[in-house]
């Protein structure tokens, strides 16, 4: 069997194919996917081919965003049975490294993670009609909401993941830097945990409105003066518990400290470079740092939140396009002023 | 009554003069100093006259790492009495506000510190033969230990406040970056604490003679690669499961990083100002970043673990000169190749 | 000037009297109280003239759940004007004990509380219609609620200092004993702090039928077996992250630890004498239980939860009489299997 | 290949018997075994034949506190080789139940522990001359202890993981109840792990002797008044900040809360039944209290800390019998009052 599949040979180099299908085993099923979300790194592979020293050395199949609909069992699956919607979950951590036996299988040490040129061959991704996956990967969504909807587990995970480092949120205020697609969802996962507040800051008005959408209590656009310098922030040695950084951007955390209160906590979710970072400040006021990468065991709570309605992400879908268009959803993506989240459908 | 004190009216202008000696109220104990150790910010004020924004505009008695023996105690003083040998905790926090109220002293908006010009009028230090006291500032370092090892306790209690921020370092892996006299008393620290391994490092092989005198089980020069490179470090992500940076020198989290294992912490004890921060390796390996400034409660238990004699702090005492000698010592201070911790006596 | 109030003077003799109303401070507030609420405490002081050691001596003022209006305030008062409305915090730690100064503030060696027979002289309550508070005490709920609910003020906040005890609630399976008005309280207070699924219990339907309204995700009516022994509890070592008490019943801690999974914490706040705890299941499987007595920092959350209808507590308030009927008042409190919260009206 | 063993057929029913070797596979090793203590569990099967609900239903070699010396390595075997002394871990947790997945392995779905009737067919013990573990199972001890010593890696394992539970020991005040083998080593644990205080409590001034020798810095005889209800320990809430209790006696718990401070914690290790608990106490000072099992990562921490010298379990050592009197040293090791640790040598 042969499915149609969105294939990056190199930079811009994107094509849909058919692939085949591998053959089901015992533990897994077959699903037809229906959506699958473009995050940050698959953009970087398509625009650049790579990140940093991670490049596409071979033709890999992009995506890791995706939910469908269970066509077929393998004998020994109890969890999902055909008809079932689910998102499937795009890691597979070895389970026996020293990472995985302490609980912390984001940092596994042979990770395996769809559409990643972290390790060659490469893993090959999800954005494909159909896809033979582990019954593990299966995250059921329930009927109630869209496919779409269901495709956004992954980057919910981020977010919950990112919210649960700096202990409780609750009755804290919160401060969340961007508000991309991340910040969008992290805003929404701060307002789970029980923020008092979360003041989201961007500096474009119209991801503003969005972050208000999803649950911001109040916005800044640090596009205009005083931003984050404005005396209610930086009086009595700051305001914010907590921030949550989502950027990525070099001057961000600068701008943050000084409306962090002393041993408040900066929540590293965006991912650069090298960024020049105020010690004296890191230490006179006994910041506490936390880099935040990936998730766990947050994507089944992300998948169930979704499913229960009790998390809506309907905000951060702002198009969608079928999978034959998938090079201008790409291009469209890369436009992050006008756009969050761009879906393709399958 | 006055008494001799080192003044400091501007940068390398420093001066042995006559004082007044304050009038003792009820709470208060007058103690004649028999040592003062010289700090790294004694010695900003003495060769630049500040440091950062903090500056010394005018005379201000140096120095906050002091012992001395009780002489006189006020009417309702009850924790010491005439004769005994205590250290000086060289703070007062004001005990009102929202940090003090949250056992959070070393952050009180209100502060008052000896021989810091963090304030105007600055607040005098300790460099003076004899000194009223607040009982509250007296710990007892009994009679079995040197009055220069009772002048320790301050930097001990920094220390002491590093090792404990990133929670138990009981069976842990510890590497120490910079073995001078903080160093060397967070290597003595985190062996208190029931660290496994201590692992320190320096520029200069006398300094890392020093830091096995303080219980570190091995040692690495920098200086000399591969230093923290070497594959036994940077194996499987990472071997040292906390890291306490002493230096403040650029580079140095930087070339910590490899070294860390995923999830580690990294306790910034040293100051400086801005420096690169590669983010990609702090949210990859989601490390765990916490500055560390100053102390609270730490300062009793500093003083009695000099006084009973569990943390032996004399390998770091590497010169002691007598008050009308502070020139001298201050200048020998500056040589930090040659000297871990000069003292005064009075 | 003299104002009606709610005097106990043994048990059963509750008597509304006329009582001089203390002169005004200049960091005081005159306030006219609108509503308060009966609560545990009270009852025992009214049908038992205390409890434990705990007894009523002199005539008492009863009440500590208390909200009401500014009618004036000293010169010196910043927080409030004429008009607001506020609820009271009836605790005034003393600020200065170790306890206070580490943030424990709960635990104050000279505390104060309104309406309690802890300290001769005993501290008089709140139930009259008009009393001079501390501005520290007042906290703003706002044009927006009843004052029925902002009296709520007070066991909201004990809900959120038992959820806040055993760390970060978000995405936890979480078990509520008990569905009185403290247990309905805790039901919302996990749902808003991010639990998964919160299951109460009681031995009555109708209040599980409250526990519904306030946030249950499902109810377990214990007096019918199974109850918490239901297999779907126990199965693969236990199904909650979390159980918080509210009974005090001397039989439910044993029958929680099976459904409780390993490392799980229970949280203790219903109040009684000696209880048969099982520590070979304690011990075998690590169960942590914290006790959680009253709050601090929670007060000012709890107000702005009311204020801002994040939390609704109108569903607990199932009586409300004039300060006239007080003594009906309180005999209908004693039926609890009738009421949750009975409120005076002022 | 056959092997003299120490079998329990029934309560008082031990017999030395030849036993089949078995095979050892290419991840295993043979190992000589050197010495193996005699702990409570191991005298519970021999004198009642089980405890609580586990009961001996067959043959059972006894024996899980051994150590020995590597007589043959399989072909893949790396960590060690023959010749070298190791101490063996007596669990094999499965590595895939939810439990182990989150570094929780003592709570495994499917633990295995050598001399453990908790599972039928039961998991054979390790008191026999020579026995075939897995490569994991050995921890290496050196050449500088005996042999004896290193067979007191499982219990001091017991010990770490306790003081391990409520955080950070350093610079605390602990109070450990009961100076058995296991106090005792819990004492030597805390001294290590940085206990500023070490008080520990027996009924027998012998075994307090044993606690100062491990450690302890102060005992109380509490066969003799006022024991814990000393002034010194009840004074402003209550003396201590950790108690660690080892003695599974019933009214242990209630007498050690009045001398435990507020928000202190309370490690429970000794393990008994039901036990009242005065939950009054528990939340009014809002105790924490741990249960503690068993032991996961800390069983390489204790072989460690042994070979190197840095804990001396000698003092416990208080008798050593060959195999073949082996029903002598059970029935030895049952007068506690006289015995600490009673140890077989093969």
């Amino acid at each position: 069997m042969e499915t149609k599949a969105c294939v990056l040979y190199s930079a811009r180099d994107l094509r849909i194919e058919n692939v085949p299908v591998a053959e089901m085993g015992d533990e897994q099923v077959l699903v037809r996917i229906g959506a699958g979300g473009i995050c940050g790194s698959d953009l970087h592979y398509y625009l650049d081919g790579g990140f940093g020293v991670v490049r596409v050395k071979e033709a890999m199949i992009l995506g890791h965003e995706v939910a469908g609909t269970v066509e077929a069992v393998g004998a020994r699956v109890t969890k999902v049975k055909p008809g079932d919607r689910v998102a499937l979950n795009p890691s597979r951590p070895c389970g026996k490294c020293e990472f995985c036996q302490a609980g912390e299988q984001q940092h596994c040490l042979d990770m395996w993670f769809y559409g990643s040129a972290m390790r060659t061959p490469h893993s090959q991704g999800a954005f494909r009609e159909r896809i033979v996956a582990g019954e593990f990967q299966c995250e059921p969504v329930g009927d109630s909401v869209s496919i779409g909807e269901a495709a956004c587990c992954e980057p919910l995970s981020v977010a919950l993941h990112a919210v649960g480092q700096p202990g409780s949120l609750t009755g804290k205020r919160v401060l969340v830097t961007g508000s991309g697609p991340i910040g969008a969802l992290v805003i929404a996962a701060a307002r789970y945990a029980g923020a008092l507040e979360v003041v989201a800051t961007d500096l474009h008005d119209a991801a503003l409105e969005k972050a208000l959408e999803m649950g911001a209590t109040r916005t800044v656009n640090v596009a205009r003066a005083p931003g984050l310098a404005a005396e209610e922030f930086t009086a009595r040695k700051g305001y914010f518990d907590v921030a949550i950084e989502c950027t990525g951007a070099g001057g961000v955390i600068k701008s943050v400290l000084p409306a962090l209160r002393p041993r408040g906590a900066l929540v590293q979710v965006g991912v650069t470079g090298e960024v020049p970072v105020p010690i004296d400040a890191v230490v006179g006021k006994e910041i506490r740092l936390f880099g935040s990468s990936r998730f766990h065991r947050e994507y089944a709570l992300a998948a169930r939140l979704i499913k229960e309605g009790r998390i809506d992400v309907k905000p951060i879908i702002t198009a969608t396009l079928p999978l034959e268009r998938a090079v201008e959803a790409f291009q469209m993506a890369a436009d992050r002023k006008a756009q969050m989240k761009v879906q393709l459908t399958f």
